[in-house]
């Protein structure tokens, strides 16, 4: 492909949280690019118009993608696949396709067998390390990408250039890249994401119907540490679904070594076993000021809540 | 006993994160109040010192509570019992015996069998919502009650002025009361903040000993969740050792149901029964609001760490 690929126009399909900070990222790193993007729900749509964060809005996903230099699907993984299959065809040759899905294997799975529809275009999977609990256009903006990893998921097949391509755009962001294969990222991101995501939904769940404790209670007395498992367990509810059904396998993985460990804690309790809790708490404790001192964590206590 | 008995003089047990808090919030809002101090570690008694937040730093628990109108134990729940031995028969008739502990019926169990050798002391069993991740003395601040709950579980033979002497000490803080019994705070409280600090621990010992993913990976990427577990997996390893093996009948209890709900969720991603996933993260979704709407949380996404 073309060394010196100038991208004139990109489209965005979906546009939640982060497909909206990408527009929003976009316009405001990338002032010269046409901003084109679909969304499948009328009144994102209409939002997307009136804050003016794109430049056409489409209610033709195929429409949305002629003559594009680069597409970015922000979609629910669980239709990636649909996407793909309309997409891939109208897309321009040369072009980039790109997406935000926070897990690889299937992503890749779900648009490489559509990749035969039109050979001349690049797939580059990436995973943008970004987000908030909020949900929705309105969640966005455009430094949410300032000082987060991107994590780049070639294909063996996968030309370089299209990788810099996407590199760069997200770098201009303030992105930090990093190449990955698909299975480890899908790894990784098991035991730093998914399962925290899921022991916190968990959490919230075997709170909300106690028969001892009553909401009120749990929600007035939050502060001693189950607030901070609210966070999480406010995401997406359609996003996250899709996240556990897609990255099944590592998930398991990782959530029967969680269990095992939590089972091993629960014996040290009911056995008074206060030296084996002791070690684990001692072991734990530096973890933080590893995170903080890696730039990844803010170093205020309760999260700067006090002040 | 007096109902205006006048605090001229407090000693406060053990200067940690609380004890710590309890001395600098007394300098702010009583300055007319002399306090005395223990700790058992002779560098922290230096640094109380240094640091002029008592004004009389004691190497002998007992001579320190000698003549004080209220004494306060701010120590690990494990030394509760040896620290109630031996200065319950050494305090002023007529004073107020008060805690932080938070575990109510291990502290009323461990220091109610000394009372017989001084019965004229009125014991407010106390547990202040408060805290932050970090521990030590230095780790204080005199606005750590501000705004928070003081839940006070008292006994049936508990002086009712005792209580109220104890319940303004704090409300001058900042703190709100409320009164429970020590049972159902203890129920409580497993809940809200000692499985939430169970499951913190477990995750990040599950991430540490991982052989597919490394500690830097787990860092790198811990802005996508993990490290919102850091915090609570960061507390002090004596003091919540102590409340694991304080509290163990109500953790295992709530630990219990929390496993169950996991396997249930476990389950629902084997199968992929994604109607499940949903149902589950659209009910936990909503708990995040209230808790902000209560005024026990800041609204602001990712607690503010983008700004």
């Amino acid at each position: 492909m073309d060394n010196h690929l100038y991208l004139k126009t990109i489209t965005i399909i979906g546009l939640g949280l982060l497909g909206g900070s990408v527009a929003r990222a976009t316009k405001q790193f990338f002032p010269q690019i046409h901003i084109k993007a679909y969304d499948s729900c009328v009144e994102t749509r209409q939002k997307a118009q009136a804050l003016g964060i794109v430049d056409d809005v489409f209610d033709d996903i195929q429409g949305s993608v002629v003559e594009s230099d680069m597409v970015i699907i922000s979609a629910p993984l669980g239709v990636f696949g649909e996407i793909a299959q309309k997409i891939i065809p109208c897309m321009k040759k040369g072009s980039i396709l790109t997406d935000t899905g926070s897990v690889k294997g299937a992503v890749i799975d779900a648009i490489a067998q559509y990749l035969y529809l039109n050979p001349d275009i690049y797939f580059v999977p990436a995973h943008p390390i970004a987000g908030t609990e909020n949900s929705g256009i309105d969640a966005g903006f455009a430094s949410l990408f300032q000082n987060r990893k991107l994590v780049i998921t070639p294909l063996e097949t996968t030309d370089n250039n299209a990788i810099e391509i996407v590199k760069s755009f997200f770098q201009a962001f303030g992105s930090v890249t990093e190449i990955m294969t698909p299975k480890h990222h899908d790894l990784v991101f098991a035991i730093v994401s998914h399962i925290p995501h899921l022991i916190a939904f968990n959490i919230v769940g075997t709170a909300n119907h106690l028969e001892q404790v009553s909401e009120q209670e749990v929600i007035r007395f939050s502060a001693s540490g189950f607030r901070d498992f609210t966070r999480l367990a406010s995401s997406d509810p359609i996003i996250w679904r899709d996240v556990f059904l897609n990255n099944r396998e590592a998930v398991l993985e990782m959530l029967g070594r969680f269990i095992e460990d939590l089972f091993d804690v629960q014996r040290a309790i009911r056995y008074s076993d206060g030296d084996k809790l002791e070690a684990l708490f001692r072991q734990t404790r530096s973890v933080r000021q590893k995170i903080i001192d890696a730039g990844q964590e803010i170093a205020k206590p309760n999260f700067g809540r006090n002040e």
